[in-house]
């Protein structure tokens, strides 16, 4: 079964990517709009319980994190996918390194970037087409992440919440 | 802003259902198949810690309880709705009666039937259609759910969880 750990902007920002998600993102039906915090990982259904308690004490030893997106970036010509760009505090950077040490055949394996996309899958000429559209409009957001959300992914496609956990530590 | 409280089944049940919903359920993009135990209401952005609270000292009460579906049935000729039929047992009439005591302008103004919607918004042709064929392959599933989860919605109609909640009580 695949999982994810994710955080869930408020309702103004998911509104605001979802306007262009849904005319650009595959997967705008899949999930809501989000950060991940630890991409897609394999593990079995029955550890999904041992998995919860280890984000759960990480989540209880750090404190929640800003959240401020400044601008509209891309991955190409790595990938067409264009996202929000979310500032990379240590807060967050601390958060991610603790949450890779729950070791589950990890599919990641590029530099973390902390973003919440908005659109993906593009064709390169589509891509080049509303990159600088998007762009101009920009993203400015800042607020506070105050809870992850442990996901696994249903045979469709689709995430399915399984715990959230409130960030509640002073790290 | 618009919330609900459901809980996920497995996702065993939730891959079974979606079977169902791609083809049958509009809302099959909005949310993942899942069990209402309470139905939308309204409240301010700013209630929702109020609400979370109140939800998470009723869920503290309450044990996990036994999901049981043995058959489809339909809504029909009230609304042509499709669903998988959960035992309504002692323990679900607890839980919903404890958390309707949250009265946030409550839309509900029906009898309570716990059940997963599989398909929704059929014309009546389509619903006489298909229900047969549905009723006939069944659903039976038994499963424990131990946890419920607050969603809200988006803009575009989709929900997101806003938290989850243990049933880690007795009652």
């Amino acid at each position: 079964m695949k999982y994810g750990i994710v955080a869930f902007p408020s309702k103004k920002v998911q509104d605001f990517a979802n306007s262009y998600r849904k005319r650009y993102d595959p997967h705008y039906a899949l999930i809501t709009p989000h950060m991940t915090i630890k991409g897609v990982f394999e593990a079995d259904e029955n550890e999904i319980k041992i998995i919860a308690d280890k984000v759960a004490s990480i989540t209880g030893k750090h404190k929640p994190f800003t959240l401020k997106t400044t601008k509209v970036s891309s991955f190409a010509p790595v990938t067409n996918a264009i996202y929000f760009n979310v500032d990379h505090t240590d807060e967050i950077t601390a958060l991610r390194e603790a949450l890779h040490t729950i070791e589950y055949n990890d599919e990641e394996n590029y530099a973390f970037v902390p973003h919440i996309t908005i659109a993906q899958k593009l064709k390169s000429s589509e891509h080049d087409d509303i990159y600088p559209q998007l762009k101009m409009i920009g993203a400015e957001f800042e607020e506070e992440i105050d809870r992850l959300h442990l996901l696994y992914q249903l045979d469709d496609g689709s995430w399915t919440v399984y715990e959230t956990f409130r960030l509640s530590g002073d790290v």
